[in-house]
């Protein structure tokens, strides 16, 4: 679109001038300036390529050509609001209907994650006419007003914690309360949950959900003792709260195993409200609610419309429907499943090698590599990690970081990611942590 | 993407049993279904030609040709976030601060409307550390918590008005406190601003914003009487709030004179907050926000960064580079002038004789009819103005209906609406207020 391609000093710069400084880059020190991508693959303006081990957006693979097709004809007919009768939203909202339990058969669709999440605190508030949320510590759901106020990992930073909103100990076996030591730690975790219930109940408080990411991403790729989700689900249904599981970071087979993250708990678990975003459109802005019938018509009877401008248009679902036929073509939920244990076999030969990483979890191409200074104390290694990605960029290789102490490299590929991929990033992986045990000896 | 075509009632039935109900269609007791669509048409799936008189998202018509030949082109290429360096962002904000006041230069993209407001919500509150906003009555500002919190259209059927939101008159000269007959109702209405801050004040409350569309929309078609922005804004400026302008209802050179609906108000008037959305990408979902440096520092200064995962993507930047483009090469600011004018003079004729006819206002292609059951008290025509958008449907003509009497026929197409549309409208409409006359009588 720009009369002339710019270097990416000159690009830098109109970017300083024009947009909020709130909006960071990766690697602000040395940014990198992309112009195209395909598959698992982005090149930047000078042609060199990286392999891109985090956009969990690029689900199917950056630019999928059937994705860009789907748009394309879409685009050519029609794209309008879901005022008017279209075959392109039913048929979406029946195909997503199929990948989940029956009970969750009722579809709202929006423009982003966030989108998703607010309106699923509405559905719940509206539904139990109660106001307060469970959260677990570090969780994000999204950047809106609504969301701040029940993201730890945002709000700890801005106007601190809204009485109506409780925080629960992150289900981290590793560096959490109840560890892999412990004999029961998803009751123990599940326990600590009823403890807050209890306490707010005291203070007659009342529950309207308990909202979970089906693994916690940002918290540091945790992945929760199973069994948790069950008996945290019973308590808050006791309390008269509902179940709401975000899957807007690990939906759509990226775990492998299952559809959903949240089927990872077993067979016997269903939430009352699931959100789905990032991945569902490859990139598009699209996301979704997916509810109950009972929850549903709590919502419509206040008689008040919901009306969402681009939500459920012909494009965004043609998009849609179209990234659901190529999970299922290309069977990437079972190739996420391989590449994932063939990828976490090759980062626990390293684990053996270098006492600088403390655990290896994953599940699918959901990985966390959780660096540690020591491995009694499972201090986080976070300058190390900051260290390893930067290095990782100059080979090539896009990686980035989660959790609070920003020590656990976080691998969410596009689903395309092969073995040979996760080959050349463990052997990238290697070098430098070599090099990092040279220079500390 | 379906398997076969359905017919209309096939479509309605699978929406009945898996879009929630909140989510209304237009004409429920008989939908229409639309398959496709160009310019200010849309067509049926029996072929059937509407003229779309209200689809101010479809901004350059419906499936512009060349709208959609640059999302595809940038979708061939790259669709990722903004941590990345692209010169379609930096492009793109640099083109849409040529169309504001010099002073509102930094930028954020977003997804929805929505999605803008509620970022504009919270940099007025982070830059005035204050909380309380003033909003107009019969307002709408979005779907998410925090907008309906401060949209009475909404919120007077929900939970009610926050404490910390504050509700002014409407600036409606037909039907509101001060009406064409008062000397100076731009003061008049701007004083109530101020009594409503002052009475805050004495109760120890603090403005961050008074939260205003440019032109109230859902509230009527509403065109404020010039210089009561220029008002309201200094009482507010005084103390310590901002003026946020919603313009996702109006802009992009929808009222014909300027390319923003507060230029209306004239050139001395420069808001602290700009909101855009729906004709922003003629359909595909972008939106944003535009401010000042100094609001923009105050909040990036708490150091909490602000990510919108599909915000500002090459993809949304490409498109709405291109509406820029369009709304240029094809002049349809100076068309929705002209054709807007020639509407209101047709529309004017009608109101000679019609007595339904109470009210024509409007500004280039943003025109409402206030439809009343007597000319002297001005009440609402709401069952007419319902039976006349039925009647006009049956004429292939989509129209509808808004204002909290729901009795003010809104008019905004798609700018490439012409004169000949204004003429079928108008003739349609003619015979249908005869209609309803000869019933009368």
């Amino acid at each position: 679109m720009s009369s002339e391609p710019r270097n990416r000093q000159q690009t830098l710069a109109l970017r300083k001038q024009f947009i909020g400084s709130s909006c960071k880059l990766f690697f602000p020190e040395d940014p990198v300036k992309i112009i195209r991508a395909k598959g698992q693959y982005m090149y930047d303006e000078n042609g060199n390529q990286y392999l891109d081990c985090i956009n969990n957006v690029a689900h199917v693979g950056h630019c999928h050509p059937e994705v860009v097709k789907a748009a394309h004809q879409q685009n050519l007919l029609l794209n309008t609001n879901s005022r008017y009768l279209h075959d392109n939203l039913v048929d979406y909202a029946q195909r997503l209907s199929k990948t989940l339990p029956e009970k969750l058969c009722t579809f709202y669709f929006l423009n982003s994650g966030s989108e998703a999440n607010d309106l699923a605190l509405r559905l719940a508030q509206q539904y139990t006419k109660h106001k307060d949320v469970i959260v677990i510590d570090h969780a994000y759901h999204g950047h809106l007003t609504s969301l701040i106020d029940i993201s730890p990992y945002k709000f700890r930073n801005l106007d601190g914690q809204k009485e109506w909103v409780h925080v629960a100990p992150l289900p981290d076996t590793y560096r959490g309360l109840y560890r892999e030591n412990h004999k029961d730690p998803a009751t123990a975790y599940a326990d600590e949950v009823k403890k807050i219930i209890d306490k707010a109940h005291r203070e007659s408080r009342k529950f309207a959900a308990l909202f979970v990411e089906s693994l916690p991403s940002v918290a540091g790729q945790i992945i929760p003792p199973s069994g948790y989700f069950q008996k945290v689900a019973e308590h808050i249904h006791t309390a008269g709260g509902v179940f709401i599981a975000d899957e807007i970071q690990v939906g759509f087979g990226r775990v492998g195993k299952h559809f959903w993250a949240f089927q990872l708990q077993g067979e016997d678990f269903i939430p009352d409200i699931v959100t789905m975003g990032k991945p569902i459109g490859n990139g598009h802005p699209v996301a979704c609610v997916a509810t109950t019938k009972d929850i549903a018509e709590a919502f419509s009877a206040t008689g008040v419309e919901y009306f969402n401008t681009f939500g459920g248009n012909p494009v965004s679902c043609a998009i849609g429907l179209t990234v659901l036929d190529i999970i299922e073509k290309e069977q990437l939920q079972a190739h996420a499943l391989r590449v994932g244990n063939f990828f976490l076999e090759l980062l626990n030969q390293q684990k053996a090698k270098h006492p600088l990483i403390g655990d290896i979890r994953g599940v699918g191409l959901f990985i966390g590599v959780d660096l540690v200074q020591d491995q009694e104390k499972r201090s986080p290694a976070s300058k190390e990690a900051e260290f390893i990605i930067t290095r990782l960029k100059e080979e090539f290789v896009i990686l980035s970081t989660d959790g609070p102490g920003r020590n656990v490299l976080k691998f969410k590929p596009p689903l395309c990611f092969n073995t040979k991929d996760a080959e050349l990033v463990v052997d990238k992986l290697d070098m430098i942590l070599r090099e990092l045990e040279i220079r500390k000896t």
